[in-house]
């Protein structure tokens, strides 16, 4: 298992018209932890520019999401992220926490896998499903 | 149950850097889809402005998608919608078929209730719930 | 000159928190007309993948935008493009009318540049250069 | 004169097929920068919510921005803020520098007017006024 930690910052282009962060922005908030957990463990950076290795990209194939408080303007929300595998699918694990009241705003499930450049399904690589594993 | 048919264009913005449908619009082009089913049930037309009935509006509280084929520049995809349910949540179904090739390229639920303008949870007016339970 | 005409419907996700369009969705619209335009005179359509011919990627490396009146949830906009050439620089010129009210909701105007994969200026495609020109 | 500055990471669903920052995106950082300037200055913080004084909002009535250079995944770009007023009008002028190089990527001016909630426009608050000529 892989653990992983973001804070984002509520922004007011998120918020929608009911003034609270859009249900969809959190999926951009997901999508940027994970993006940050592939920066550590799967991209490199290839003089400035980071890159997926082997042309090996991450895709997400389903999501869940429960939303359970609304976050508004500058908010500071945690996502707290844990990462297993089950075959060749990573299973990442989600909650997501008011880092000023302390309490759950929403939790979530994503299923990722591995795709080369023709969108064919790729195993996950040795040395990362190993760390997923341990 | 109410059904509801939507169809959207892929738009060049609404890809990112993979050259596909970005995950979180997805819950974009979900969500307007609700909006134009809120459009025919919901909403009332004050003077040009949409608006919502006695201040109750409808939230999302929960969804779950899965992600089949990839959406490209361009691409017409359909949203079928059909609406339920239980108790006083609301619950949307969804099937995304890719109008050229008749595929299904996502499927998705999600679970909506009525707040009024506290955040409080209210049951479904009476006239709506007939409507769905129909 | 090449003249090209859009029209978007406003979306409920698009509106910020003061419940009008967000400021920065109409570049999302002025963008999309762009790709519309480019889809009639500048993409391949590779096996229903739209591409740019030769490698040569159309980007914006200038917009200066009005804005005259808000628009609200499901309002009609029509984008009425104007597209001439200085040099090397295509010039848009874009007139943004609400469909119902038939009143200027915005005037922009964005200047572009092809570049080639290596981010390096290219001029325009001397067939492109004669319509724009024309 | 009121000056600002603020730090943004270009995330990674912010790219677009080109694989750099779409140029939207630089609009909603600036908007941002501006939502923190309106911490600062406008807003009042009512028990965890942050609301307009008086219920004058503050809009932005038009932008120019010029692209210099391409922003890319992780790339901190730094978005420095000068505000003044002519007459009832707020100018802020934006000079975005990539952290890393020191480069100039972006410049831009807005114009900004508060307006009441019935989209009336108002007078810049004394306060305010006098902080901006200072």
């Amino acid at each position: 298992m892989l653990q992983h930690e973001s804070i984002f910052e509520v922004r007011g282009y998120e918020l929608d018209s009911f003034g609270h962060l859009n249900n969809s922005v959190y999926l951009n908030y997901l999508e940027e932890a994970r993006w940050e957990f592939c920066r550590e463990y799967i991209l490199v950076n290839n003089g400035g520019k980071y890159e997926f290795k082997n042309d090996l990209f991450l895709v997400v194939i389903e999501t869940n999401i429960k939303y359970i408080r609304e976050l508004v303007l500058f908010d500071k929300v945690m996502i707290k992220s844990k990462y297993t595998c089950e075959g060749d699918t990573i299973i990442g694990d989600y909650v997501l926490i008011n880092v000023a009241t302390n309490k759950k705003v929403a939790t979530s499930t994503s299923k990722l896998i591995f795709v080369n450049k023709d969108r064919i399904i790729h195993s996950i690589p040795d040395e990362l499903k190993d760390l997923l594993k341990g």
